[in-house]
C-alpha cells in the first residue's frame, strides 16, 4: 500500500487487539482431555494455549516461520563503544545472506526462511540477491549529540518492519522471528531500556559483544551522556525511537506491531530484540499477547525489559550473539507445542484411564 | 549376537572409551575461527564441542535421531504410591505406538524415529505392529518386600537396552534419546537416586505424574522400608538395579551403556531416565561424556542426579511427563549445534574483521 511511514503506523496501531481470552480457556480445556497428566507439558502448553488464542482456533498451525534480521549502523560508534570496527555490520550481513552465519546456519536447522533487511548500513554493502536493500539512512547520527534520527526516519524504520510483517503474512508465514545486527547497537539498547524500565545505567550496560573494561566504561559513558541530553523527550515512543533508537531497532519493533494486527505470533530473540520489542508494547500495549520471549541474553538490562513483556524466556544456552539466532532456536519449540496440542489423542478416543 | 545378557554387558562395559579431550581442545579452536565472538554461541559450542568429540571428527552429524521408549510395570504399585491404575502404562505405550501419545507429537515434532519397546509390561498388551514385545517378566515384584528382579532379569534388562542401541546404530543413528513410560517408576527411580546419591528420602521423592499429599506420604514409607531392608546390596551397579529398579530402567541404562561403546550420543530425558543415566555412570564412569542432559525436571530427586552426570539441563520448560519429551525436545538444539559448527563461513572465509 502507498501510505505514509506515519499513516501505516497509526493504521497498525488501531489494528492491533487483545488476544481473545474466551480461546485460551478453550484451549486449556482441551490440554485437559489430552493423553497426559494435567499441566505435564509445562511450558509448551502455554505456548500452544496462545498459539491458539492468536490464530483464534484450537487447529493452530506452524507455517512458514520467517526470521527477519534487521541491519544498521549506530553513530554512537565514535565514542568508541564497540571492540569490533563498524564495518562489521555491512561484512555480517553479507555473511548472513551467503549462508555463513550463525543466524543462518541456525534458521536452516529450524526449517526457517531467512530474510535479510539493510535498516540502514553506513558503508557499502556487496550486491547480493538475498540482501533486501531498504536502508533508511547511512546509518544513524550520534544520539550523545542530538537525536540519533529524524522522527521521519523513525516513522519510516517502523513502516519497515510492518512491511516486512505483512509480507510474510502474505507469503503464509504464522510465526516471525525478530533479530539484528548492528556494531554499538547495545549500547542504543541500554538507552533505550533506561529509558523504558526506569533502570539506572550501571544495571542497563552490558559487554554485549564482548567489551573489555575500558570499553564498558565508555558504553556507560555514552549512555549517560545520552539520557541526560535527552532526557525531555523520553516518554513518546515515536520519540524515544528517534532520539536513542537505530533503525534496526525501529523495524524489528514494526515486526512486532506488524505481526499482531494480523494475528501473527513473533519470537523476540535476546537484549536488542527484547529493547525493540518492550518499545513496541509501549507503542501498544496488546502487542504483548503475540510475543514469545525466546532466550534470556547475559545481558543485565534484558530482565527488566523482559518484566515489561512479562515473560520469562523459554530458552537460556548462555548465547550472547544477536543475530535471531535465540529466536531461531525457539522455532521448533513452537512447533513441537502445536504438533502435542494438535496432534495428541484424548483420555476418552485412546482408550487410556484418568486419574 | 548370540551372547549371554551378562556377557554382553561386560563386552559393552569394556568397550567404553572417555572421549579423546584433543577432540575437544580442535573443535575449541575451529570455534574460535568462525564468524562470531569467541563463546558467543554458548552451551550450543559446548554441544557441538562433545559431539565433535564422540564422533572424532570435525564434521560430527546428526543422522537418524531415534528415541528409544521403554515401557515396563512396578511391583511397588502395590504400595499405594500412584494415582494412575497400573494398566495405564499398557495403554500409554499403545498410544504410543498408534501416534496418540506428547512422546509420539513430539517425535515427529523433531524428525525423530520412535521406537516403544515392551520391556515388561504387566498387562495385556494389544498386538500392534509398533510396539516391540520384549519383556523380561510381567512388571517387577514389589521391592518393599524383596528384590525387584534376579541378577539374571537385571542383567538382561540392561542387555535389550544395549540391543536397542545396537540396532539403531546400525540403522545410522548417531544420536539417542531414552525415555519411558511405567505407572510407579517414579518411586523406583526415588529409591535408586537415595542409594545412588545418600540422598535423604524426603529430598528425593517428588508428586511424579501427580501424587496428592497421602499418596506421596504412601512413596516416602515404601522408598524408606525398600532402603532398609535392602541396605546391604546396594553398592554393585547390578546387585542395585535388581533390588530397587524396573525393567524399562535397566533398558535405558543399556542404552546409555550401548550408545557409549558404539560413540553414539545420548540425549537423557527426565528424572527417571536420569536415574539410568546416573547407574550408568555407576557402571562405568566414561559413558558421563556421551550423555546429554536434555530438560529439568521438576522432581527434586533430579538434581542429585544431575550431578553424578556433571551437568546441567539443556532445557527447562516446567514438564514433568517423561516418555522422553525432553529429550525430544532437545533434538533439535543438538542439531542446531552442529549445523552451526559445520557450516558457519570463518573470518577468513567471509572477509569479516575479527576484535
Amino acid at each position: 500500500m502507498n501510505m505514509s511511514p506515519e499513516t501505516r503506523l497509526q493504521a497498525t496501531l488501531e489494528a492491533i487487539r487483545p488476544v481473545d481470552s474466551g480461546w485460551i480457556e478453550q484451549a486449556r480445556a482441551r490440554q485437559l482431555q489430552l493423553t497426559k497428566p494435567p499441566g505435564s507439558l509445562g511450558r509448551l502448553e502455554e505456548i500452544a494455549n496462545r498459539m491458539a488464542a492468536i490464530q483464534r482456533t484450537l487447529s493452530p498451525a506452524v507455517r512458514r516461520p520467517t526470521m527477519l534480521i534487521f541491519a544498521a549502523d549506530h553513530g554512537v560508534c565514535a565514542e568508541g563503544v564497540n571492540l569490533y570496527p563498524q564495518a562489521v555490520t555491512a561484512q555480517m550481513a553479507a555473511n548472513f545472506v551467503r549462508g555463513g552465519a550463525a543466524i543462518s546456519a541456525l534458521s536452516r536447522a529450524a526449517g526457517a526462511e531467512l530474510e535479510v533487511i539493510d535498516a540502514g548500513i553506513a558503508y557499502d554493502v556487496t550486491e547480493s540477491d538475498g540482501l533486501l536493500r531498504r536502508p533508511i539512512g547511512p546509518g544513524t547520527r550520534n544520539f550523545c549529540e542530538g537525536a540519533a534520527m529524524s522522527l521521519q526516519d523513525a516513522a519510516a524504520s517502523v513502516a519497515l518492519g510492518i512491511e516486512m510483517a505483512e509480507r510474510a503474512h502474505a507469503a503464509g508465514a504464522t510465526l516471525l522471528g525478530i533479530g539484528e545486527m548492528g556494531i554499538g547497537n547495545s549500547t542504543a539498547a541500554s538507552a533505550l531500556t533506561a529509558a523504558l524500565t526506569g533502570s539506572s545505567v550501571v544495571d542497563v550496560v552490558g559487554p554485549g559483544a564482548g567489551a573489555d573494561d575500558a570499553c564498558l566504561a565508555r558504553k556507560r559513558s555514552a549512555v549517560e551522556r545520552a539520557l541526560d541530553l535527552h532526557r525531555e523527550q523520553l516518554s513518546d515512543p515515536l520519540e524515544l525511537l528517534s532520539r536513542l533508537g537505530g533503525f534496526e531497532i525501529g523495524a524489528m519493533c514494526g515486526v512486532c506491531l506488524g505481526g499482531a494486527a494480523q494475528g501473527q505470533a513473533v519470537l523476540v530473540d535476546g537484549f536488542i530484540s527484547t529493547a525493540a520489542a518492550a518499545l513496541a508494547v509501549h507503542f501498544c500495549e496488546p502487542v504483548r499477547d503475540y510475543l514469545f520471549a525466546a532466550h534470556r541474553s547475559t545481558e543485565p538490562g534484558h530482565a527488566p525489559l523482559l518484566a515489561i513483556l512479562g515473560q520469562r524466556p523459554l530458552l537460556d544456552l548462555q548465547m550472547r550473539l544477536g543475530e535471531g539466532t535465540g529466536a531461531a532456536l525457539a522455532i521448533p519449540l513452537v512447533r513441537a507445542a502445536v504438533e502435542a496440542f494438535t496432534s495428541m489423542a484424548t483420555f476418552d478416543s485412546a482408550g487410556v484411564s484418568n486419574a
